[in-house]
């Protein structure tokens, strides 16, 4: 513990140098996704690496097809400990519309609000502010002593365009990245006094419908009655598929899908997330998921099927007496926990053909699938994570889930067969990809305090 | 009797003059959609001015904002007969393409076919060959006493086109215009042998809905199972409006809609219409209406429900995850018989909003509501005309269906109050709108010949 209490010590003597670094590289403008940026993302990730190598990392500058990775290892200063790979990405937004900041994007500055002050400046807390709490964890640890853990950093350049190098990057360097556990700094914490840990990531599976009927598009005075429409058969597929109580009617859809642990939903009661306000910001105010199911679990915890697009005959002003030949549509099913998406694909091909009249044929695209992520809620390492954090922020960490998914998260999970911890400090009024993105001075400060106790907690097992 | 077979004998004997002058209206190119030919259409107007005025009409051409109309008066030898109005139109599609016409479009000939002599050219069946078998029975009728009734006749020029000018000339031109009937002369027989009166008209009523929900587009990871989908709630109202038996579920919808009457359905059985062939040609197999219809019944004398257009969320190529705010469908019912179409339009607005679930608004377009034209089995006019034209064609004349529309018709009944008596010498396949148009030389000899009965026999009552 002796160690862990300096290296704590240090984080908040050093703070200020600490954020001298931070803004030195939120001045680098790595935007991934504008090629004109293309050597301002190379200089960022040769700030990385000497910074790397400066604490004693053995790190590198790797070239992709696409902007650089930066990789840097350092072991522990003892045998038999865990081995962490640490996640962050250093490629941001462009700044548009530039006229909306406040003071120019990448001059990064502290600012006084009524909750705190703040890092105001572009990529402060997506990702460069999150990523450097990880490396002045590091540092503190290393100057009072050494390592927890080895430690491994991946740093990407391509998160904001979809990470097109990271699966190959992956794949090639399989056995160089490979550690007990991935450690993903992207995501947010509950609220501004509650540190978080996402657990769950719905899984997704994509499909398109062509329903074709007659040969060519018919008049709708002349056949209308007598020909079969395809708008009709898709509309009477999508109407099945849901049950007057918001389940889905596919064979075997909910098998895999467990309950929340009692203790976990006894959690998720106490976050008092506020669904009403949820929905009331975007203009709904009536949950439309399952009944008897509370909005988080609606979005975190169950799977949902949805329709993202439909088309078919005229979509024109006014009007058109036709039948169309085709008619299609974009379906897609999230999943959670052990749900199997090639079972839940082949069962939704399944329902659609025994749904199909005389004369109508289904053609199928397939357009991705993929499981849930779910960390076994009795994980160890998660265990460690959350008292550590815990103990840093005064609170309970929250183990929450998330609607939406983390390329990253699936790609380490099936690419190297680890499972992730999402820590994150940012909050979700951060204006990430917005003018004036800021990052809570405490996020910042708390947030290296907190790598430095996780890394000691794992250490301890 | 004795003044129809003079005439009767007339019309054989003039047969190969009444060609020449088919020929000479065929010659002129007036072609109503482009602009080039409006001084062609000015001339076929003064072509048929001519003609009429030499059969002793009073006769003038009509200027209209668009092409002219042709209006031709001609009193009966008595009093107290029939007033009848004749409607066929002078203007014809365009002749592309031309390298698929085997002589040139506008140069009439006679050819032979397996069938008998047919006219070809552009127009000969759509709608000139048509109008002159009236023209050519008022000529023997002239010219062998008098005509049997009071006889208006209204070229119009603009039918091609949508027939923009058509409804201000009948307001501005009612008193004028008014008959006991109108004998409009663009159809179809039924087949080669069977001549037919089209007494049934489907109306139509066209609603576009459109369904709003959240203020904004969605991410459908972030809100997917929480959120409405406006494109769930559209579909569910497309599977609801038709029940298992294809019966549609509309309060109210089957109000007027009456069985036919039993000869009328067992004169359509005697059709031996082939519904199986019907469908085949259009790649389908099995009718998709109501459960123990004929296919004749689903297009000819049932009300239908279909959706003409959808289109909500993302319809480009791939995938998005996206929840859209507002998806929308373009909905048409066909009526039949006595069904309202304003209740019809206000049934379905009403199942809609009693569709939505909470959050969801419903916004609608109204494109166009008109009732079914149905002319009464038992009118005295119909029954002279079956008879006339069963005793020429020495084969009971069919009462068909329709399942479109004929704008003309509704326009008569709207703006004049009066029926339509739909009769024509077309066949099925006249190839109009395409190259070598044709009409058999039968159908304009003993068309002409049809009329001279009809006109007797309206004249007897």
């Amino acid at each position: 513990m002796a160690q862990l209490d300096t290296a704590l010590a240090k984080i908040d003597a050093n703070l200020d140098a600490a954020l001298k670094r931070l803004f030195a590289l939120v001045a680098i403008p790595s935007i991934s996704t504008d090629p004109a940026y293309a050597e301002a993302c190379q200089k960022a990730a040769e700030w990385l690496r000497d910074e790397l190598q400066g604490l004693g990392f053995e790190a590198s500058v790797r070239p992709t097809q696409g902007r650089p990775m930066v990789v840097g290892k350092a072991k522990a200063g003892r045998e038999d400990v865990p081995h962490v790979l640490f996640y962050g990405h250093y490629d941001v937004q462009p700044p548009d519309p530039l006229d909306l900041w406040q003071t120019p994007p990448f001059a990064a500055r502290l600012a006084a609000a009524a909750t705190g002050r703040q890092i105001v400046g572009r990529g402060t807390s997506d990702d460069k502010g999150q990523l450097m709490t990880f490396v002045e964890a590091c540092r503190a640890l290393k100057e009072t002593g050494s390592l927890p853990c080895d430690v491994t950093i991946l740093f990407e350049g391509e998160e904001e365009t979809g990470s097109p190098s990271l699966p190959a990057f992956l794949q090639a360097n399989k056995a160089e990245l490979k550690a007990d556990i991935a450690l993903v700094c992207d995501t947010n914490m509950w609220d501004r006094a509650t540190p978080a840990i996402t657990t769950m990531l719905r899984g997704l599976v994509l499909e398109e419908v062509v329903i074709k009927a007659a040969n060519r598009d018919l008049h709708s005075g002349m056949f209308g009655g007598a020909a079969v429409n395809p708008i009709h058969v898709l509309a009477k597929i999508i109407a099945d598929l849901r049950d007057a109580d918001g389940r889905i009617t596919l064979p075997g859809f909910y098998d895999g899908v467990a309950e929340l642990p009692p203790e976990i939903a006894a959690q998720w009661r106490d976050l008092k997330f506020d669904g009403s306000q949820f929905l009331k910001d975007v203009g709904l105010s009536v949950p439309a998921g399952e009944k008897g199911r509370s909005v988080l679990e609606m979005i975190w915890a169950r799977p949902t099927f949805d329709v993202n697009g439909i088309i078919g005959g005229y979509t024109g002003k006014g009007s058109k007496t036709v039948l169309p030949a085709e008619a299609s549509a974009k379906f897609s099913f999230r999943l959670v926990g052990a749900q199997d998406p090639e079972k839940i694909a082949a069962s939704f091909r399944a329902f659609v053909k025994a749904h199909l009249p005389a004369d109508c044929q289904a053609e199928f695209i397939a357009h991705g699938a993929s499981g849930a992520l779910q960390l076994p809620f009795d994980s160890a390492p998660l265990a460690c994570a959350r008292t550590a954090l815990s103990d840093e922020w005064g609170k309970d960490a929250a183990l929450i889930g998330s609607g939406g998914s983390i390329p990253i998260v699936g790609a380490f999970k099936r690419d190297l067969g680890m499972e992730s911890l999402m820590i994150g400090f940012a909050l979700e009024d951060d204006r990430i990809h917005s003018p004036n993105e800021k990052y809570e001075l405490s996020s910042f400060h708390k947030g290296a305090r907190s790598w430095a106790r996780i890394l000691t907690a794992l250490a301890e097992g």
